[in-house]
């Protein structure tokens, strides 16, 4: 593999599921790299260090990102800026930074006047996770056959090039974009369908306290994915909401507006109206499957 | 096994994942029953044959039910009331009539003029099913520790006790409630987030062509377990939400109610909120996984 980083110093900054993953990953793919990690919390780093993740847990910042070709963010994006601004003073020139987080447009925005001139930012964000976090809930296969998004932003295109080989070599299918397209497609992907599933949870938990209970108990059909998705992360996804709340706002718009159309069916017994909806929907089920998705 | 049905023939009506999944447990238990199959449609009679389901797949009704014991009622909910006035002038005297409808209050209203005097009525609901529907979706195993609600509705305690026996057999674990309880919880269980799977995938669909086929590719971050929900069977679900409509107009209502809180506190940048509900909802995740329904 031709070194195109500018050393094999690999930083990760930020060592919960993805940050873990990234660095179990590398190990196990046996990649030619050094990986430091760096996470603010200290009980996250002495976690990390029993769980033998990376090369180096460092106790600070600046250890980690030093001498590094490539630094990868993988924290909250609300929390991007402040993390970009902590490492620039420390940063080799000529270094790759990207990030991992589910918003592109406010990271973007956030940190344009804060990455070292001599640095080249490509934004990305693996289309992987699950609902657990931390160090512990890591593993290396997490980004095998999922997609990679990769923003180029504007910088060198062999830098971009070499970003996308590592990620191919974590397992991931890469592909570019713009951060706009990006934060539209995620907001229905993925941002509305887990403020939704947050949503009923939530209704859930405040209903009369006999019936939460078999809620629980009677979780089965339905309601139970929903609680997956409703697992998530809080930190990381409040922010997603607070940093998207654009496109955010405008899928749900459209979201509400159909599902009063649903609710005036239903109070009007016009079941046709759901027929046809219910038969359309199941076609793209199909689709999903046919792409190798599911 | 006591027998406490006046006979060893189950008739099961309507070849589904439901009614085929029952014949094919009753078998698989080595359970000592014959099992007579009817479905209205010669198509799904002619694959349940050539899948082996049952000891008989009958071309008429009657036939199905004649001198059976127990007649299990597999239908849409809607279908309900002209399958008991079908069966009705065929059914034996002290014969039990179960169904497997996911609303409970509509089969009751639909049916109470119609079940035969002699028989007795006990409805029921499987906890229990896939996004797949037909016969050939049918398995052995899919009651294995599943609920199965039962509700007595002023019936013979004896024969109650000899349907849960039954069910228990098929892998099931039975609870008795009200059909007004039942509707209450599956409103909010299952119900309400099939209705907001089927609406999310609604809206994806009529997205723009090109981000249409994107929402397809890079669906595997939380749309894609809506796609797998709001893909069932859109016959059955429509007349779920036709027959349900109180219930799950009331628990829409609720839903929307707390949508818009989280909707306006996105637009105002309000991250404390979007925080304090995450955090909840992780909980209840813990309780179900605690209740072993996951």
């Amino acid at each position: 593999m031709q070194q195109k980083f500018i050393s094999d110093k690999i930083a990760i900054i930020g060592i919960g599921l993805i940050g873990a993953s990234i660095a179990l990953a590398i190990k196990h793919k046996k990649l030619p790299y050094r990986v430091g990690l760096y996470d603010h919390n200290p009980a996250v780093r002495n976690e990390a260090r029993q769980l033998s993740i990376g090369d180096e847990i460092c106790e600070e910042l600046a250890e980690a990102v030093a001498g590094a070709g490539l630094v990868i963010l993988a924290v909250p994006v609300g929390a991007m800026a402040a993390v970009m601004q902590a490492i620039a003073p420390h940063i080799e020139d000529g270094a790759v930074i990207t990030d991992t987080g589910s918003t592109k447009r406010s990271v973007i925005r956030d940190t344009k006047d804060l990455v070292p001139e001599q640095c080249h930012f490509i934004p990305g964000h693996p289309l992987a996770g699950t609902e657990f976090s931390g160090p512990a809930a890591g593993f290396a296969a997490l980004f095998k056959g999922r997609y990679w998004l990769v923003m180029p932003n504007g910088a060198d295109p062999e830098k971009v090039e070499a970003l996308e080989e590592l990620l191919t070599r974590l397992g991931a299918m890469t592909e570019q974009m713009t951060a706009d397209y990006h934060d539209r497609v995620l907001a229905i992907t993925s941002h509305l369908p887990h403020l939704i599933a947050y949503t009923i949870v939530g209704t859930a938990v405040d209903l009369e306290q006999d019936m939460k209970n078999d809620v629980i108990r009677f979780s089965a059909s339905g309601f139970r994915d929903f609680t997956r998705i409703a697992a998530s992360d809080p930190t990381m996804w409040r922010d997603v909401f607070l940093n998207n709340d654009e496109a955010v706002l405008e899928m749900m718009q459209r979201f509400s507006e159909d599902l009063t159309y649903l609710q005036r069916a239903i109070r009007w017994q016009e079941g046709d109206k759901l027929f046809d909806l219910f038969s359309r929907t199941r076609d793209i089920r199909r689709s999903i499957i046919d792409a190798g998705q599911d």
